[in-house]
């Protein structure tokens, strides 16, 4: 799978590409970075990228000549299935379902990094193929959400995380938050964990695992449980919360 | 203001770190960064910072101790108003109000950055004032979460962002998702600017940018608008639009 990642700021990948996923997917063969800074591609005197906006307001938007050309670069050489993704506070949020879409359907993944107060529209209407945000709030840059996009999409990949199992147990991936964890000592200076998980007695370890994962989403994300199938045990545990709560 | 990361992976901050907004931060004296690796904190003779989880499963967690001692080491030399944060998947959902919270709140913050399957309860019990999520996805670990943390408070600074009138008008900050933009040349290999926009005309420009910006919204962020109290004007557009989808 190969990453290009058109940024005006490829030194702000160093960390990310050294080090950790990335360094390891790149090191087994699994997985290509290239970093591409467009300003290369500007034929104006002055090296510029960006140029006011039409319609007024502060703020430069990333103009579209280096950005035409720097696509057409890349149109001319890659071959497969392509996909142009702009990481752009106006986009779709991201999911946990885009990045195994994006792991699993494509070859090349073409990243645009905003910068600025954005990119001129006819850029996005004539190259890119969905636009994407990876949370409501403001950065100074694409680069971190490339990144984000890039780690998310590259630990789906076969072969690359050791355990399958811990692929499908993770958080967000059934749709509940992860229930509380506990490892060695079972008592940490006057903290015991709960009771239940030193018993044995696996189906009530299970029982209390879901049910942690139940009250935990109810409290930090009931937008979660809008859309889902809730087992009449747990509407009845729900209920009886609801009640404790009042 | 000062940001301390607990990590496992320091190096993983340096493109962060040694370019873009936060070097300048930290250059202009506005924001300090200390990247802590808890490592340095285990007791244990092999260096371990992780075991198994007592409730069965894949995947280690990060044990009590080094992370215990490290936030009483913290603790021992922190003054001002601190905010402790744990990245985590199961937190709630980022946000740009929790960006302007913790920017204005805080003279410091600790950020813990999880790994592996997560990290023992009882740190989080004993450490932790929040649990915060930058999205529904899964990483391999909260290093890029702290980063895009980090970049969306630093930016909110006083005295950083250059022009104010830009942290105003961006997207997510009132609440429908920005406009399409356009910069010069106003037709660029065949495809003009919209109209509208080199009409001169600042009453249409107006209104062009806050019904595109709500169509975009309508189309791509449907649970933005559902809240929002909407002018008779803003409602005819939408039903407009609905009709002519069917």
């Amino acid at each position: 799978m190969t990453f290009n990642c058109l940024t005006l700021f490829p030194e702000q990948f160093s960390g990310f590409m050294q080090t950790g996923l990335a360094a390891r997917a790149v090191q087994a063969g699994l997985v290509r970075v290239e970093l591409i800074n467009f300003r290369e591609h500007t034929t104006d005197r002055h090296r510029r990228v960006d140029d006011y906006p039409f319609s007024g307001g502060p703020g430069m938007l990333l103009m579209p000549q280096p950005l035409f050309d720097c696509f057409a670069d890349l149109e001319s050489r890659e071959t497969g299935r392509v996909r142009r993704i702009y990481m752009s506070p106006a986009g779709k949020p991201f999911s946990q379902a885009d990045a195994r879409r994006l792991a699993a359907e494509y070859d090349t993944i073409d990243i645009l990094c905003g910068r600025y107060e954005g990119v001129d529209q006819r850029v996005i209407d004539t190259f890119i193929d969905e636009e994407i945000s990876i949370g409501d709030y403001v950065l100074t840059g694409g680069e971190l959400p490339a990144m984000v996009l890039m780690d998310a999409c590259m630990r789906l990949l076969p072969g690359f995380v050791g355990n399958d199992d811990s692929l499908r147990a993770e958080s967000m991936s059934d749709g509940l938050l992860e229930y509380p964890q506990y490892t060695r000592p079972s008592n940490f200076r006057g903290q015991p964990v709960p009771e239940v998980l030193l018993s044995g007695d696996h189906a009530r370890i299970e029982k209390w695992k879901h049910q942690q994962a139940l009250l935990r989403t109810l409290e930090r994300r009931p937008d979660l449980l809008a859309g889902r199938h809730l087992s009449r045990e747990d509407q009845e545990l729900i209920e009886k919360i609801k009640e404790a709560g009042t």
